[in-house]
């Protein structure tokens, strides 16, 4: 590898305001990552924000004591060019794209999430023909490098990429297990470094166990503590607490994306207040964002600012930084990641993409073979995995029916006209990231099928400039 | 077998409706099915269908050229003694079980529905138990029989007696099958004969692929005969067309029930509409039973009935003669029946119970094996199969935690503190047929879980005799 | 299909002895299967047989009521051209290849069999690639033909059929259990139409059950009557004895061919001595043939002579026949067949090929699931079909590791020098229809390699005319 | 556990000759692992071995830092009595038992083995009915505790505990992937420590891939290595070559057993050169030992003798130490165990016993994915698998007709009637250690049934006593 000149890195959506979290990753894992260069990609419509985070990312860089070149460029081959490593955390459509994804399906009462129900499938109807290009890219430009992804939905794009790109050297990542581990030790008042812990499922639909350091399985003790205190309710990071006789049933702990499907009517319900008052996710994100760019144009400030922490996904960078070390230096630091199965999830087919414990060293993911997960949650991953794959599928071929079959087997898509409705409306609102889709989205528009939600048909209108 | 003594016939629950159409599928077949008795068993609350219904299959009977006693008794033993055929076609809690299934759910707005949903579950927890002590008093006393079930759910409760029962001389079977058979031979202007069927499935959740004479498959042609005629709608038995796009991807037709599945919106509507208006469809049942029981008390009237076809369900009895027969007499007939897998369905474990084409014979049934499904099918089947599992365990332990998680995994029941309360009241609703609850259900009746919708609350007081 | 004009039937090694069987065949179907025109087609080296035989099918035929005109050709593209039916019986290398696959094992004291073992490998070898010639053909001139396949080594031949050729329309033919159904009814002392039989496994290499007519399984009464009569020995179709605690373990009775693994040493004996005095089989067969074709060539001649079945493989033509006018004819005959498992035999993948029981009809076979084999089956046959798989694969590649592996894992092929050895003499001396090992070829023939047995080298230097 | 206690340790088969190697692996991880108390049991025949090397043991920890007890008993019971860790490393009949497991086999021509063959599955039907009385044993006295067992076939007995003994704490050991890991370095010229394995398979019959410290696959890198030197033949472990196209082919390196199987034909020459010569290993084995325990009664000794590496099995009892303290000190050590599937193994059911790499810790094995294995060896495995499979239900049952299918599916066991005779002998030859298989035992005496190897029988005679 790149032992003597140094490590390449190339970062697709370079412009992110999550980089300077990247940067401060690298930053502080020099010593055993010792990067030469930093490529920082985008788009032309995210021109002005790579500008403003590359400065600071260089910021960062100069009041470290390291000499660390970022370049910024919107020229991706140049940035893939003897690549070591590439990460991915692009958004096809930028936070507008996302605000769509969740306001047309709440316009009808329907979840609208960035990477669940139909939001999450649009954007991998988005987002994994580019990173199918970017594949190829790779191939051409930097055939030795590892892809780690972190640009969502991560599971099916990693799948994606394994499955279409025939290409096994990426890796998918998540911060949701990163924040479990975190605050689960606090609740049981021991340290990380005493517990044991074993996740499989799939990308923010897996489930997780934990034992002592004694290797005795303390899963519902942690269910317990997890419901202590006042009313009833978990005092921990669940804002809605899962039921727990269901948990104590499966002796595991869910992620916190399972509350929409444990508990779909709150979230539901939740969501539609939200969408009715301060507006979705996405739009408060949105907000965040604009602070975040204001704070990063102080050419004072050289060091990630606390506020980033707020915008979510916070630690999905370090999990980053730490696989890419761990791959480099041979670490063999137990991430989970998103990864081919390879039987470790044997419910599912040994060639599809999973997300587990793992292992991760020079070779990749060295995944922990889980075993049988229990019927209700074989049930669960089985249909889960099965949606996945006619969405990359639909997102592929962009035939139709493909993406209706989706739909319909998304546990959080009701079907029906509804549906079928928030399915046109989506195709249109994101016809221009959609060319797969074309001949499709030209018949709906000659039928007339309009966005009706006004928020995100403004936003249709624009031309997308950041 | 039997064969110098001639046939005795065991029927469960045999004062239903149905009986009169299995005594004139049991005349019709005489020649190669030389039945010597027949004894219908019910429970003293059907006392007096029973006779209603017994006098009537006497009857019959005595019109045809053959010398057959029915006899009717309340105690089971007796019937099952040396039985070469048991059918089972009870319904534990009567119509009136039901109609609380149907109306508890649709009361908070959710599907209510005898074999799908909440209600199909519910029936589930009602009929498992007792078709196991039934298996149980057959391996005491008739240890040679064959069960022939249309006790619904028909596969959940097949399962049962495979897995649980550990009996594998059972056959369930479903009209549904039988009425596409018969009815799309006409769609497509050929005879029934001219037509080769493959379905594969489970019960009430099945598909089906069908091929000219010549061997090519028309699947997809017969979809098209599906959709002609006006306004594009389907004239055919369904009364809500499936979206085209989605049979066409798929290309295999799907049940009828599969409405449920992939227009749940639009079934959820029309239920809640008949909810609030003529009531639920048990409550039109028991209006046409009760004018069938009317009929069947004409100490004149010796056959079958026209109006019994309007009850649902034709045919069923019918599929149960035929099967009889076709074990009887090795015949070898193509049955779609429930039966151990075996591998047929690759995409399910080989030993869980499926629906699929076989021929019927001595040996019961020779699934024909139907490869792998295509990508949507399979996610549905393997989530409805670990659904039918999770409940059927429910069913026989009484565990809260697993009916719940039942529950969630079913995809008619949204999540949520309402399907919680629809859980808490059908448990409530049918304290008398639920022993294994028993203990869940003192403590919901300590914290005053109470029926809200008025007609089920009503049948929960009545002491049911029918 | 092909009603109006009457079906055109190819038959590629239509110069075979065994092509009278197949004509008494047809005319016997006349009435289900109405001929219009037969192809036989040949090569070169088998000019002078296709005519002798080829006359005599035309004398069958006049001599029948039915006007079927048999077409002689060297021009396989003629004779493929819009047909109907393709049954391929061709040997390539005719017998004198068969010699060598048993001389030069036995020269060495190893099994050398027509399909089993070293011989069977090279069989495979030469035959696969003119059986993908044939299907390339096939998809230019008779798209929509079937192939019924009785080339040797059958199952390996349809394995490569459906997954390299992808092909699914073929179906594989076996005369052994054609055998077994028509023996053992007699030691049973019921007629065929009594027994209901249920057959898994591989070609050559699969067991079966066997039911009364009231469908209680009888196998082990069947196994009893195997061994009935003096000395212990049973008097039936197997020359040699099978040992009778391992078939009461398995339940099941294995094929003829499961002597070479079930009693390897003695087998290995009596091909021994068969070696070094009558000759092996192969050299049998050729008198045999010798004095057929002089029968042939009788012009008074016009029916099917008896000596016909002393060479082997009898009722393997009107195994084809009979499958044949059940595809035609739709009619469903229960017929056991080499055919894509589809999860007929759940302990193999659902996409290779198995032979089984199956209803035959104008969709192929549709399978009887037959479930999970027992451990001891269960393990043969896994080790069998990925031997199988791996020498398909070498006989496409031209692999000699892969060749290697296949050799190692054959569990008649004992490991070391001495099968390095064979591989290497048969390699060379199959040189003339081994293209794809040309280079390992040529190497081996630069290390001087030469083939030993003296008969084998004597056949090497021939060039083979028939 | 333990913790402020220290450490019981109870090693069944105590008086083994390489109690010393455990106790030099116990000293050297005292810091790590603060064992209070070992227990050595043994058997009465083993008492005199007992005393000497509970002696021996004694002496190693009196000269060592560290105040261990080392008890010695003929009272199971007493030693498994709350015991942490329970190690076994017993071998029913002692040497005496192996060498009729090599002589009676090889008298006829035939593989005799400690592990494979005819003697391997004998070995089975001893061992597996005493370590599931130890597992009772283990659930009333020591239900916390860890099995490590290095009884042999380590591999099946670890199976039987886990599938019929139903303890799932467990880890058997082998020290071959430990000298592979061993001897390769220093054939690539780089340290352990850059080396990155993976191993997947069965005790025994394993295979191996590896990597360098940047992630590239070097296996084919380390296959040429070992063909490197004069004459062609690999400088290193292997006294036999493999052939190296087979290397080539399946990209993966073979384990030392794995010759048995490759290369059947010289491995048995081999055997039979040393049966009519030297003595079989055992035989050599046990002079070795002789020599040990001489050389342990010197009171003067107290450190592990380095003849002890001579003895074969070396760095057995050091994977056992580091097992052990891995799972105390939940280190996440790479090792490779025979343990529970859970998917690492795909081509394997997920819950039977496998040998993989595995990551040990306080939960035990923590395996890692493999992923499917190419055509040939997954043949291989399942082949074996289903052997050792059907090897523990004969050791269990008695069965004699399992016991002749476990034989005839032994790729070592050429079946036939020398099969069956060898077979006969063996029962005959272990009579006082096969209960299970009385009724056989009796019946073959009645036919006069006696053992032919000349030293073999007169073993047969003596009372064993050491």
């Amino acid at each position: 590898m790149a032992e003597k000149k140094g490590i390449k890195i190339a970062t697709i959506g370079g412009g992110s305001s999550y980089t300077p979290e990247l940067m401060e990753g690298f930053i502080k894992r020099y010593d055993e990552l010792p990067i030469r260069e930093i490529w920082l990609v985008d788009i032309e419509a995210g021109r002005e924000k790579l500008e403003i985070v590359g400065k600071m990312a260089q910021r960062m860089w100069d009041a470290s004591p390291y000499d660390v070149k970022v370049h910024l460029t919107l020229n991706r081959e140049e940035a893939l060019k003897d690549a070591d490593f590439v990460t991915t955390q692009f958004r096809v459509g930028l936070l507008e794209a996302r605000i769509k994804d969740e306001r047309i399906p709440a316009y009808y009462g329907m979840v609208g999430q960035e990477t669940n129900g139909a939001g999450g499938m649009f954007k991998a109807f988005r987002t994994i023909p580019v990173i199918l290009e970017i594949v190829e890219d790779m191939k051409r430009l930097c055939p030795n490098a590892w892809l780690v992804n972190f640009a969502n939905p991560s599971g099916m794009v990693t799948e994606a990429v394994v499955r279409y790109g025939k290409w096994d050297k990426v890796i998918g990542l998540c911060n949701v297990p990163v924040m479990a581990m975190m605050t689960e030790p606090k609740l049981l008042e021991v340290e990380k470094e005493d517990l044991i812990y074993k996740f499989a499922g799939l990308n923010h639909f897996h489930w997780h166990k934990v034992a002592d350091k004694d290797g005795n399985d303390i899963t519902l003790k942690l269910i317990d503590k997890l419901y202590e205190g006042d009313a009833g309710l978990p005092k921990n990071i669940w804002d809605l607490p899962f039921y727990k006789e269901q948990l104590v049933q499966m002796q595991m702990v869910p992620c916190g994306y399972h509350r929409y499907y444990y508990r779909e009517e709150e979230m539901l319900q939740h969501a539609m207040e939200e969408y009715k008052t301060i507006g979705t996710r996405a739009q408060q994100v949105k907000q965040t964002e604009t602070e975040l760019f204001e704070l990063y144009k102080d050419p004072n400030l050289s060091h990630k600012p606390e506020q980033l922490e707020q915008r979510g996904g916070a630690y999905y960078s370090d999990a980053a930084c730490e696989t890419i070390a761990s791959i480099y230096a041979n670490k063999e630091t137990q991430i989970v990641v998103s990864t081919k199965n390879n039987g470790a999830v044997p419910d599912l087919p040994a060639d599809c993409v999973v997300e587990v414990t793992a292992y991760v060293g020079a070779q990749g993911a060295r995944n922990v073979a889980f075993g049988s997960l229990p019927t209700a949650e074989r049930g669960w991953l089985q249909v889960m995995k099965n949606m996945e794959l006619l969405t990359i599928e639909a997102a592929i071929t962009g035939d139709y029916g493909t993406a209706l079959q989706a739909f319909t087997l998304n546990p959080l898509v009701r079907s029906g006209d509804t549906a079928i409705r928030i399915l046109k409306e989506l195709l249109i609102a994101h016809k221009e990231y959609l060319p797969q889709f074309a001949e499709t989205i030209a018949k709906l528009e000659r039928e007339g099928i309009e966005v009706q939600d006004e928020i995100a048909r403004e936003l249709c209108k624009e031309k997308i400039t950041v």
